[in-house]
């Protein structure tokens, strides 16, 4: 491990921050909320000369090496929403530090849960940066650095690696400059039609921005506690819904689209199950739901919504699914699991994990009718390589002993199994609501602080899809020369 | 697929069931009860014909391939349960054939869920058939018919892998029967040493059978709605919980322990983990209660009692844990998924898997840090193959993905999320109690036929790890010459 490399791009990384936190400080002094602009300031200031002294620790050979690149990003993602709390504790919204950090974390990591009885009472700035937190997070802070930032293809690649979600993680173009920019280009490109036709539905110019930030980043923070449901419009609602199942297509879809390959981005797998469980899970809740309220367009708006919102890990609420039939909800629950495509802005263990999981499992079985054959398993045509198979389940079973380990330990709030069940899910797969005590309608100001910070922790695991913050805790991740600890465990 | 040798084998199969039934039916006509003495010659005359029949289909090649092998292990287990549910049917004390089914498929697989308010309405013979079919299933049906019927020492083999729970399945020694026929006795000798111990202590000669029967196949049916709490006694629910810990070992333990290779037995990392499991479990139970009912004794006593129950899969209730505090509760659920030992008669995920699932989860952490090493992963200072290591991990991806399903499909009959949640996990992992309306002070009787049928599916499942009955639906499977239909979905 470099110490030098890794404190000196964390400083690149802080200063970011700083400087995307001008924004904020210029709405709040725009709208003359002098307190807000005080608490930005508050921030900028020390954490900007900090951020200016690491910068400039630095190393002849500035080459990162893979585990480098595993401890800056789990690093970095931890330090951004230490320094994001800092503002919004001073603002007086939020009632201790670690309140405010949940906030922002779940900001970060596009989760969307919210410890606020009333979003409302924030000021413009703070408000802005909290559903801004959602767009940078989406795509992921570290790509947005490096689109900035100067740094050896190798290295960045480490960190892209680290980053962005999935069972892989390719370059659209040789250099990942490049890459880092074709794909904030289409982000910025989408987010801005969606922002366009929020504005042209009628809503306000800062609602639309918040908002369309929320969806892009498959966020979910609402600006008031009614969110989108506030401004009574079918049109919005369905525009934000087939926004944020677009959001959770694969961004190289995109770009194979933008270079003409058209046919080639329609075909992958991947797409075609992530349209067929859609369609499956609006058809199934609607046919649920039907007979209750026998109003086809209220119904229709309702499950579509709740679907694409739930599936792409969005988890913007317009209606309160905790009163809807058990299967419904069952389904919606199916849905958080899943989550949406790899190399999306989405959460959860994602589509493609769960096709390469079927696919072992029908290969297995397979392989015991014919023990001689040998069987691969298949995407696109190509055989999944060993090593993404491999890592596949164990990322698996991490999620399972994860999960397992993280319900026992909320249960210690005296809370009941689903809110605990849930609330352990909602934030590993970076949705927001879950069922009972923090439901669609509640808030998660039901839990302790110390559990606010272990669920705070799940949402940075499921974002960064669990291995690189447990590189942190490796000892010998440390240091190279110091004997494997873990390997005695072995 | 050789229909000829299938059914030859499965009619062996049921000929022994039918064989066993002789003894509940000679005990309804010792009690006198002659209705109940009908009720079995109902089942135990035409089926007997049936597998005589079956018997008389010959080849000259009677060798089994390891396709037959797990096709007839699923299907006996469906056949057996079919007819094991003919005489309780006839009883009357079940409203449908399905509840009795339920019932019988509850009890071969040691789950132990009961649709009965009250089981003590059965008669002598029935509930001893009940308690019987937990000890027959719970060393595995087919191993006991393999101790009787003469059969190529390969062909033997296939069937034991199908049916010994586990990631690996090995022989004692080296010819299957005689193999065994030492899991037999040690298992016999210790069902024996329980009947005396619960004998001397004061229980009838009847009830000590049936809950002998149940503490060894780590069943978990009662004989009335009171369970083992109705003898009032410290003594047998000690002993009993001792018991039911050492029926969770795995029985290949004893056998060494037998030919004096104890220390060898004594230091398997399998039994480490499950002792270090089940002591965390009862102190940190005994810890959260503790405060609550200031008895040392009496806490000493449930919590004990409780964390072998579940962990062993078993299920007897002796207190009703769903009005314990969450974090309590939440520790058991844990449990059930968590199970005993491979090689032992209890369900669950076994404790060998955990072991592999979490080495497997660290070694790709180390891989994340040292990419160039090659990392393999131990168990008992032996590498594990990558056979085992693949087939555990899907194991693993398989289970996730039937238990998400089946609370799906469950959930159509409106109960909760807990209710469902936890009797698919009870049910899965052959425990018998969930939480909710399927907690230890309640029944399956909430569900609907269809939704029984759901969880029996899902109890056989279970018992046979998931593969087994997934075999008799992949059509590839019947027919060797048949183009393989999986292929194109993988």
């Amino acid at each position: 491990m470099n110490k030098k490399i890794i404190i000196n791009n964390i400083g690149k990384i802080i200063l970011v921050e700083v400087l995307l936190m001008l924004i904020p400080l210029g709405i709040s002094l725009g709208y003359g909320e002098y307190q807000d602009a005080f608490a930005f300031l508050c921030a900028i200031i020390p954490v900007g000369i900090v951020s200016l002294i690491c910068i400039r620790v630095k190393e002849p050979n500035m080459t990162l090496s893979s585990r480098d690149g595993y401890i800056i990003v789990a690093a970095s993602w931890i330090i951004i929403s230490l320094v994001g709390a800092i503002p919004m504790y001073i603002t007086g919204a939020f009632s201790s530090y670690i309140s405010a950090f949940f906030e922002i974390v779940s900001g970060f990591t596009t989760t969307g849960a919210s410890v606020m009885e009333e979003p409302g009472v924030l000021g413009h700035g703070p408000q802005f940066f909290r559903c801004f937190s959602h767009w940078i997070g989406g795509m992921g802070v570290l790509v947005f650095v490096l689109m900035i930032i100067p740094m050896e293809n190798d290295s960045s690649m480490h960190l892209v690696r680290a980053e962005v979600p999935g069972p892989t993680a390719g370059k659209l173009v040789p250099r990942m400059k490049t890459t880092s920019r074709i794909l904030y280009g289409i982000y910025t490109a989408l987010t801005l039609l969606l922002f366009l036709l929020l504005k042209i539905c009628g809503m306000p110019v800062f609602d639309a921005f918040c908002y369309s930030f929320g969806a892009a980043g498959t966020g979910g923070f609402g600006i008031t506690s009614a969110g989108i449901s506030a401004y009574n419009s079918y049109t919005i609602e369905m525009i934000v819904a087939v926004f944020m199942l677009l959001f959770g297509v694969n961004f190289n879809l995109y770009y194979l689209i933008l270079i003409g390959k058209i046919k080639e981005a329609l075909n992958t797998e991947e797409l075609k199950v992530y349209l067929s469980i859609v369609i499956f899970s609006v058809v199934a809740i609607f046919a649920n739901l039907y007979p209750l309220y026998r109003n086809f367009a209220e119904v229709f708006r309702v499950s579509f919504f709740q679907v694409a919102t739930i599936i792409t890990t969005t988890g913007f609420a317009t209606a309160d699914f905790a009163t809807w039939p058990m299967f419904s909800q069952h389904i919606l629950v199916l849905l958080m699991i899943i989550g949406a495509c790899a190399g999306s802005t989405a959460g959860g263990m994602k589509v493609s994990r769960i096709i390469i999981l079927w696919k072992s499992m029908i290969a297995e079985i397979r392989g015991i009718i014919n023990p001689k054959q040998v069987i691969s398993v298949r995407m696109n045509g190509q055989p999944v390589d060993k090593k993404t198979l491999d890592s596949t389940r164990i990322y698996v079973a991490a999620y399972c002993i994860l999960v397992g380990l993280s319900v026992l330990i909320l249960s210690v709030n005296e809370l009941d199994f689903t809110t605990n069940v849930t609330a352990v899910f909602a934030c590993f797969n970076n949705i927001g609501p879950g069922l009972s005590l923090v439901g669609p309608t509640a808030n998660y100001s039901c839990y302790s602080d110390w559990a606010k910070l272990i669920l705070a922790f799940l949402m940075l695991t499921g974002r960064l899809e669990i291995f690189p913050l447990f590189m942190l805790f490796a000892r010998s991740a440390h240091d190279q020369r110091r004997p494997l600890k873990l390997h005695k465990r072995l």
